[in-house]
């Protein structure tokens, strides 16, 4: 999973494209009093992850998610504080189909709804809960859907399907070969969704195992099914949010952009420090000048980067660049979405600083840090004790890459504004 | 999943019970090189886990792992690093059906085998990557295959299950509420599994779905199927290791024992400590002094707790109790199975006290705490300002309390031997 480095397609259809995603489920699986979509992964709710993965695809022109009732303000506070502009609410109804079935309602003229969207060729159906779904795999459901009136991913059975007896009995094992996991995303011509889902009895809305049916009961489409990656899996338990957290953790410390001033130390532990972290992640450093300066602002502003490095000379107070650096953070939006990390790496020539730390010098920029964490920056520490001993210097400075591996590696916030010696 | 918990269970029964553990997958689906049990959790390969699971219930007097010729050795140091004294290593074979019964013959006397156990009544089949099986779930499949032959877990199918045509088009739906997913644990008595595994044919060894297939085709057995927790998953992909150690780690941080001394700020401070921590998970405090020392030996001896905090009032060097506590760790083998987290807490009255730290201070303790990470002990060290201003005290220990609670958690080595300030 790589979404932090998935490239806007330059792919183009030649038939327009929408997305619907029922988000009514009742979580009750989960053990949780929180619907799955709404649980916080990374502080934010898994609903917005996978809209995000959706906003992301430029080709797929309007995306309605479908809620229940009590959520419907929720969703949309959602959708404005995470900038999902292209994203629009629909109310739910009791049953999944009845949810999916208000959703495409929302795309037809002479319907009662709140928002009238424009009438896609093929919609694609997807579940709020697999945020990790790809542009590739979206893509090949739609044209195939195109083409067929109906497709869908599917996936090898993980486990043997058994069909039981009334009395909890093995009556027979399914041959596993022969079956398939159907998952989504699902993509459908309007038309046949729309007319299958207008044909559907009572009984279909209520225990109607999925779209593929109804497309192939009510319009006799037989869709086409396309091998899915792993990464469609549906959070479904805790254990999936502990996943699916992990994941998103991962791609994010992908990548580290380095700041040096232009003196000599910086720019030299600067080039040390980018040796022992490239063993770790991918690493670009950066002299912050004034007449570097513009070149800065635009690697800052690409949003290719949630993780900065700034080593600092003067001994304890933030510098300018960083005071800018978190201005440009926030005005850029860069932390909106997941928390972004700047270490602040303090240099410590041992053989002309005094031998010993001011206590107030520890605690300094903890407001700072504090309210830096309230826009979703972790600001962390970092001293860096150094000699002219070369030896001894490369030892601190793997020590130091290790803390911040780690450091952006967990994105916590228990140790924001905290000074760690090296 | 409460496996720390897991109390030893009451747990009697009038037959003899064993397990056969097939271990010897590939881990092709993993994407990784090291087949999934294997992998670390933790620092610790999941099969071990799996292993401490079943080691901890009592009635099951054998455990068979069935690895592959290559990892035969690999499992044998596994067993001996982390303890696992009732479990047998017996090599596979090709196939899994042929695993499992190659882990069988290890009980019949005439067989070939390295090691010869005692025939059970009732032999347990597991997955090894299904680490968190739970001593009920074990129970009643064991106590079902003792009176029908056979008996296995079952799940709710998570996804509709569809059959494909040749050109992969549906062919139909499944009607989802008559199927379930077979899972593990399963059950027999010795001698069904066993006939059946003498009968099979090579076309079952190869592509046979499973051993409750098996029993039912050559024995005419049809096994009991029991509802099973969601915890039965199979760890399949890299993301349920993370979601494996995220379990784990949960797990290890439910309960903290704090100790202080018998002067009367760490008494006062531990108390305070113990209020902010309470929020966050089971607090125990111990005065440690000397005529309580047995008892403080006695409940870090009893292995119910993951984590200590040790407040010490020595600044800054580690106190007797500490070196003490360190050597119980180790002595006890309590870091074996997983990191034990200690963090010492220094006391720094600000009133009496010089207003800058010593460099050397913040790394005096740090080969020690290296020393200790090799024996799986991860050392942190907080300190801890105060004054007399009451509300300002509080507040550091609602801080103090919030970064223990994450150093738990996150038992990250990274962090090992820092100090903190708060
Ligand atoms: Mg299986
Ligand atoms: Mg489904």
């Amino acid at each position: 999973c790589n979404r932090m480095e998935q490239a806007i397609g330059n792919r183009r259809l030649d038939f327009s494209v929408a997305a619907v995603l029922p988000a009514g489920g009742s979580g009750e699986r989960m053990g949780t009093a929180t619907p799955k979509q709404f649980c916080q992964v990374l502080q934010r709710p898994l609903i917005s992850i996978t809209l995000e993965t959706f906003e992301r695809v430029h080709w797929i022109n309007d995306i309605v998610v479908v809620v229940s009732k009590q959520n419907f303000e929720l969703m949309n506070l959602i959708i404005k504080r995470y900038g999902h502009s292209r994203t629009t609410v629909v109310e739910g109804a009791l049953t999944r189909h009845q949810s999916i079935f208000n959703g495409l309602k929302a795309f037809v003229e002479n319907q009662p709804c709140i928002t009238w969207l424009q009438k896609p060729e093929v919609v694609i159906i997807h579940d709020a809960v697999r945020p990790f779904v790809e542009e590739d795999m979206l893509f090949h459901v739609a044209t195939a859907a195109k083409e067929c009136g109906a497709a869908g991913a599917i996936r090898p059975l993980v486990s043997t399907v058994v069909a039981t007896n009334p009395e909890s009995y093995l009556d027979h094992s399914l041959e596993r070969a022969k079956y398939r996991a159907s998952e989504m995303p699902q993509a459908f011509t309007f038309d046949v969704i729309y007319r299958a889902y207008q044909q559907c009895t009572d009984y279909d809305f209520e225990y109607g195992t999925e779209c593929l049916h109804l497309a192939l009961k009510y319009c006799g489409i037989s869709a086409r099914l396309i091998d899915g990656p792993p990464d469609l899996w549906k959070v479904t338990y805790k254990r999936d949010l502990y996943a699916a957290e992990s994941i998103i953790k991962e791609s994010l410390s992908k990548r580290v952009c380095i700041f040096t001033g232009i003196q000599e130390e910086p720019v030299q532990l600067g080039r040390l420090l980018q040796e022992a972290l490239q063993k770790l992640m991918e690493v670009d450093v950066l002299n912050w000048s004034e007449n570097k300066e513009s070149r800065c602002i635009q690697t800052i502003s690409s949003g290719q980067y949630y993780n900065f490095v700034c080593i600092n000379v003067n001994n304890f107070e933030l510098s300018q660049e960083i005071v800018k650096l978190l201005e440009l953070i926030e005005n850029r939006k860069l932390s909106v979405l997941y928390p972004v990390v700047l270490t602040v790496v303090h240099l410590n020539n041992l053989e002309t600083s005094s031998p010993c730390v001011q206590m107030e010098d520890f605690i300094s920029i903890k407001e700072l840090a504090k309210e830096a964490n309230r826009k979703n920056i972790l600001i962390f520490r970092l001293l860096l004790n150094y000699t002219q001993e070369l030896d001894k210097v490369e030892e601190s400075v793997k020590e130091a890459a290790s803390i911040i591996d780690s450091l952006i590696k967990q994105r916590s916030p228990a140790l924001i504004g905290h000074f760690l010696v090296v």
